[in-house]
């Protein structure tokens, strides 16, 4: 593990760290805030995944988390969005390939080989911050994310339901099985067998039983992707037949830029902090 | 005039324009945030110059200053820091030609037919939105700024004492003909003659009897440029000298980066507001 960066920034630690991923079989770079409250005790740890074309230093440039999580005492951990380097597969197009990992443990070739950001973001990533920060307190852990990341945050809480306090996303894509990006990535990532997709789909895990904590989604009004890609309406409705609870607010005017995300972190911040106590 | 991007955030409009400027007889790019109060009425304006190596683009992403222009009422006006394009005299090294325009109107070749930014901060540019925006309140005027953009706060609200209420820098560079940073500038760009450096320095300027209404400085403690090219005791001395107020604070640990400015650009602008009414 290497720290590449770490600089005073609201009263708190902001990193950039690099490590040799085992789950990837790539390095892997990452982004971490500590808070000034780290330097006292444990803090609560907040995970934020990217959307599609970021790596770390998107939302960690544009995101405006650090005033909020500092007043707060939250950390928050921000991952790349896939594999990259040498002899890792991509395609052309920006909504496959580099920057476009989905969060998923792809089984096709070329991509089984690099491509698997769901072990990374479930398994190796919280389990190395883990051990290298000992002030994360994972017993006190939130997530969420932007577009692709808003998926990855969905679909990892709904799959580890004793791991998050709560969950949030950022205009998300809730049901890649039935839109565009997704089935193209998926298709590639996990093959035709659309069986695959379900584990991956946050929509299909509501609709078989899986639950979130508690769950709080916010959309642009004005997001180009809102009817064609990301489709709020059917996390709505998933939710209202499972008797999941959605806190859901489509916010006029707003696009699916980082100006979208940085007006409303500090809402989502404040939010998670109260589930984290 | 073009507005290339006009997108809604914290609740204000985030605008990107660029435009045909007479002063460098380049097109120049600017970046300015109206607030929602913009919608009902007149809005003070904080223009803020940017520092080495910047155009509009990092502040407007790295500057943090949206949220609070959004509860405060501030437009918020950065410029670029040079002209650029086909024909624009550079020359290797960051601290000279492009990005480096250090707020003067060149007189010696080749720089003194495009770097003119001197006439387009204090003439043009506030001309432009004044006669675009009709939104911005010009008699309710703030100026900051970041390094070589605190050294052009400060020189162009020194030699316009009626036009801004307040004046405010983080890690200015105070004392250009004392440093090498400027000391390299002013040769190129003014000439060897040092009589027609001291317009442009504000030490000098307020040794000579120019004062300024209300004045903030921070600087950070770890930043690494400090005692070399910064020396805000220089600026501390000449204000003591000539009783003009000054608020500095050398804040410890942090750095020259983007994240020292948008840890204190709160305080500023809540600072500025106070005094812009």
């Amino acid at each position: 593990m290497q720290i590449s960066s770490d600089v005073l920034s609201h009263g708190g630690r902001q990193l950039v760290v690099t490590h040799d991923s085992a789950a990837t079989a790539t390095p892997m770079t990452f982004s971490l805030f500590l808070p000034p409250q780290a330097e006292q005790g444990k803090v609560p740890l907040v995970t934020y995944l990217s959307g599609l074309t970021c790596t770390h230093a998107n939302v960690t440039d544009k995101g405006e988390y650090r005033r909020s999580c500092a007043e707060l005492g939250l950390a928050f951990l921000a991952p790349d969005t896939s594999p990259r380097g040498d002899g890792v597969a991509d395609e052309e197009g920006w909504d496959i390939g580099l920057g476009a990992g989905f969060y998923v443990d792809a089984t096709e070739a070329p991509w089984s080989t690099h491509y698997r950001m769901w072990s990374y973001v479930t398994k190796e990533l919280p389990a190395l911050v883990a051990a290298e920060f000992p002030a994360l307190d994972l017993d006190r852990q939130a997530i969420t994310g932007h577009s692709m990341g808003g998926h990855g945050a969905l679909t990892v809480a709904l799959r580890h339901p004793a791991r998050f306090r709560s969950v949030s996303a950022f205009a998300p894509i809730v049901a890649p099985s039935q839109v565009p990006w997704g089935e193209k990535a998926f298709s590639r990532y996990l093959g035709e067998n659309r069986d695959a997709w379900s584990a991956h789909d946050a929509v299909a895990l509501i609709a078989s039983g899986d639950r979130l904590p508690a769950l709080k989604v916010d959309v642009g009004g004005a997001d180009p992707f809102l009817e064609r890609e990301l489709r709020p309406e059917l996390l709505e409705e998933a939710c209202r037949a499972a008797g999941q609870p959605l806190e859901l607010a489509v916010r006029a005017g707003y696009d699916h830029s980082y100006h979208f995300v940085s007006t409303f972190m500090a809402d989502h911040l404040q939010w998670h902090a109260r589930h984290l106590g």
